[in-house]
C-alpha cells in the first residue's frame, strides 16, 4: 500500500473539516495544558470504544450514552482529574461540561463527547473548568477565522498535550490516503503511560477522518482495530476507569471508500493506532525499555494474544529485561499460566533474533551475545509455537525503579 | 478451640515417626543449606496440591504421579535449581533423584516426594546432588540414634532454611491438638517469596501430622486448605512451575480424628496454612509492607476472591501503599476490573479502620491521620460490598525499590 498514503502534518485537526486546540484551565497544578476541544464543522458520524472495567467514570457513561445514535460533533477532554468515583456530582459534573461545551459551540447536546483523565475521586472544580471551556471556544473561532494550516497544527498540537498526565511524549499522527476521486485524511491522538493493559478501550484515543463512512461500520472498524492494536499493549496489568477510543468521520472528503480503498482505509487506521499504541507502551511509566513480543504459530488468535498479554504483563519478565537478564524461563512460565493452550515440549524463544530455547528447553548460548542483544532500547520476545497457524503481537515495557518512584506518590 | 490446641516446637519433625534434615549440598553458590530430606518411619497416607500452570517442573511431574495412590514415605527437596524445563534430561534428574533417595533410604521408589525450586532452566548438577541426599541419609541415621527433641528441631530447622531461595525469613510451625483418647501433632515448613500468585499450589509448603487420615479425606482437606490460604497470597502475580504442597499422615498417634475432633484438626491445618502464607507474604521479595485485604458481603465466595486477589495484585495498589499514599481510588479501579459482579454505587472502603470511600465515592478524610494510619507496617484494606453474605480474606505486600532491585539480576 505504501504508493497510496503518506504521513503528513496536522495531527486531529488534518482532516478537512475538523479543528481541534488545548488551554490551560488551572486543574493542573502546573501551569500546562489541561483542556482539549475537538470539533467538527458539521455532525459526524461516530463510535466508540469503552473500558470494561465494572467501574465507569463519569463523562465515559455520559459519551456512551451520546454516541448510541453514531453521531458526534465535538469532543471534550480534560486531564489532571478523572472525574471517576464521585457519586452523583461526578454525573453532574460530567454533563455540566457537555452542556457549557454544547451552549459555547450551540450545537445539540447529545453530540457531545466528555472525556477525563487523572486522579480518581477527586471533585473537578466547576470554577476552573467552564471558564476553561469557554476559552477554548474562543481559541476555536480565532483559528477557524485565520488561513493556513500551520495554525490549526499547532492548536491541534496543543489538543494533543492537553490530554496527557504522566505521559512524557505527545502522542499524534495523521494520514494521507489517495483515493481515485481524491483523498481521504485521518488524524489521530492519544494518551496514556500508566494503568495501561489490554481488554478494554485501554487509553484515551481520539480519531478524525474526513471519510464519508457509515456509524455501524464505523463502529464494527474501531472495535476490531482497538483490539489488535490498543487492546495488545500493557503497562502495568491495570484497566482503568477511564479509557475510551472514539472515531468520528464528517465526510468532508466526499469519498465513501468502498473495496480495496476500504481495506487501505482500515489498513492506516489500524497503522495509525498501532503507531499511537506502540508510542504508549514506550512511553510506560518509568520504561526504560519498549518490548515487543511475538507470538507464533498458536492454536488460536486467543491463545496468541493470550500469551503474548501475560508475558508482557509479567513483572518478572518486566524487571529481567530490566536487568538485561535473558531469563527465558520466566517468559515460558508467564506463557505456562497465561491460560492459552499449547505444547510447552514444543515452544521456542527468541530474544531480539538469538534463540535461547527450543523444544520447551534451554539451549546453550552465549551469555555476552545475550547481553549485547539485550542492552538495546527495543527488544523484541519471539515466542515459535508449533500448534496452529495463528499469531499475535503486542507491546509493552520494562518494570524500573522509576515505575515504582512514579506511583509511589502520584497523589500527592 | 483455644484449650484444645497449643503451639509446639519441632516443625515438620514434631509429628510422631518423623524426622527431618537439612544440609549443604553446593548446589547454592553461597554456604548455605540447599537440600531437606522429610522421612516418615513407615509409609504414611499422602496429598498433593500442584502449580496450575502449564509448564511444570520435571520433580513436580514424577511426585504428581508417586503421589497417586494417596501414600508417600520421604520428601527430598532441593533449593538453587528449578530443574524445570530442561527436557528429558530433567525427568531423568528428578527420577535419579527420588531413586537415590529410595536406595539410601531402604524404602520404595514410588513413596518418594521429589521437590525443586530456584533458577529454571539450568541443568542440576548430580555430581552435587547425590553426595547430597547421600549426606542427608547418614545425618538422618545419626539423629535417629540421638535422644531428645532438641536435635531433632535443629534439624527440622535445617530443612526449613534448605528450600528457601529469596526467603529472608524461616517459614516452620508446629502444632498439638488434645483429644480424648491422646494428642496429634502437625508440623509445616514452607518457602515462597517471589513469584507467588492464587490459582495454584502457590509454592512449596510440606506438611506432617501423626494423625490417622484416609488419603481421599486427606486430599480433599488439603485442596480446601490450600484455597483459603496458599491461594489467597499473591508477591508478583507470577504462577511459578514449581509449586506445590504436600501433606503426610503416618497415623502414629494412633489417633482417627472424627467428628468434632476433625474439625478441630482441619481448623489447626488451615491454622498453620495460613500462618505459612502470612509468613510467605510478609517475606515477599523486596516487601516493605504486608497487606491484608479483606472483603465482606459478596454476592458470592468466588466474586470476593476474585476482588481480593485482584487488589493484592495490582501494581498501582501496591505502589501506593509503598508510598503511604491513601489512594483509594485505585482500589476501587483494580476491584472493577477483578471479573467480580458488584455495584460499583454500594462499596465502602476501609483503610486500617479509616473509611475513605462509602457508597462507591469517596469521603472527606483527614489525610494527616491517614498518613499516620498508612505508616504502619501492616496495612488492612477492607471492601464492604452490599451485594451478599460471602467474605474472602487474602494477603499480599507492597511494590517497591528493593523488588525491582532483586528481580532484575536474579539469574545472574
Amino acid at each position: 500500500m505504501s504508493n497510496n498514503y503518506c504521513k503528513i502534518e496536522g495531527g486531529i485537526s488534518a482532516p478537512k473539516g475538523f479543528i481541534a486546540t488545548g488551554i490551560k484551565a488551572g486543574i493542573k497544578y502546573s501551569n500546562k495544558y489541561d483542556v482539549a476541544l475537538i470539533k467538527s464543522e458539521k455532525t459526524a458520524k461516530a463510535a466508540g470504544v469503552f473500558t470494561k472495567n465494572l467501574v465507569k467514570a463519569h463523562p465515559l457513561l455520559l459519551s456512551a450514552q451520546h454516541l448510541k445514535d453514531g453521531k458526534a460533533q465535538a469532543v471534550i477532554v480534560n486531564s489532571g482529574n478523572a472525574n471517576a468515583c464521585m457519586g452523583a456530582k461526578g454525573d453532574q459534573i460530567a454533563l455540566e461540561m457537555a452542556q457549557k461545551t454544547a451552549d459555547s459551540l450551540a450545537i445539540t447536546l447529545e453530540d457531545i463527547v466528555v472525556s477525563s483523565t487523572g486522579v480518581i475521586g477527586e471533585e473537578l472544580s466547576m470554577t476552573k473548568m467552564l471558564p476553561g471551556i469557554e476559552s477554548a471556544v474562543k481559541e476555536l473561532q480565532q483559528i477557524t477565522g485565520k488561513q493556513g494550516q500551520e495554525v490549526k497544527t499547532e492548536h491541534a498540537h496543543r489538543a494533543a498535550q492537553a490530554i496527557m498526565t504522566t505521559d512524557t511524549i505527545i502522542k499524534e499522527s495523521a494520514y494521507e490516503l489517495k483515493c481515485s476521486q481524491g483523498s481521504i485524511k485521518l488524524g489521530v491522538m492519544a494518551k496514556g503511560s500508566g494503568m495501561i493493559h489490554p481488554n478494554m478501550g485501554t487509553m484515551l484515543c481520539f480519531i478524525t477522518t474526513d471519510a464519508e463512512i457509515e456509524s455501524v461500520q464505523l463502529q464494527k472498524l474501531l472495535r476490531e482495530t482497538v483490539d489488535e492494536t490498543f487492546n495488545m499493549i500493557t503497562v502495568d496489568g491495570d484497566t482503568s476507569t477511564n479509557d475510551m477510543a472514539v472515531i468520528m468521520a464528517n465526510g468532508f472528503s466526499g469519498i465513501k471508500p468502498e473495496g480495496r480503498e476500504w481495506d487501505l482505509f482500515s489498513a492506516i487506521l489500524k497503522k495509525a493506532c498501532e503507531e499511537m499504541a506502540k508510542a504508549i507502551a514506550r512511553d510506560g511509566e518509568g520504561a526504560s525499555k519498549f518490548i515487543e513480543t511475538q507470538v507464533n504459530g498458536a492454536a488460536s488468535l486467543e491463545d496468541a494474544r493470550k500469551i503474548v498479554r501475560t508475558i508482557l504483563s509479567s513483572n518478572l519478565v518486566k524487571s529481567a529485561i530490566y536487568g538485561e537478564d535473558a531469563n527465558w524461563g520466566r517468559i515460558l512460565c508467564a506463557a505456562g499460566y497465561s491460560g492459552a493452550c499449547f505444547d510447552p515440549g514444543k515452544i521456542g524463544v527468541y530474544l531480539n533474533g538469538l534463540q535461547v530455547a527450543a523444544g520447551g528447553q534451554g539451549l546453550k548460548f552465549s551469555e555476552e551475545e545475550a547481553l549485547q542483544r539485550l542492552k538495546k532500547d527495543d527488544i523484541i520476545i519471539k515466542i515459535e509455537l508449533e500448534d496452529g497457524a495463528y499469531s499475535a503481537t503486542g507491546w509493552g515495557c520494562d518494570l524500573t525503579h522509576k515505575y515504582v518512584d512514579i506511583n509511589a506518590c502520584y497523589r500527592t
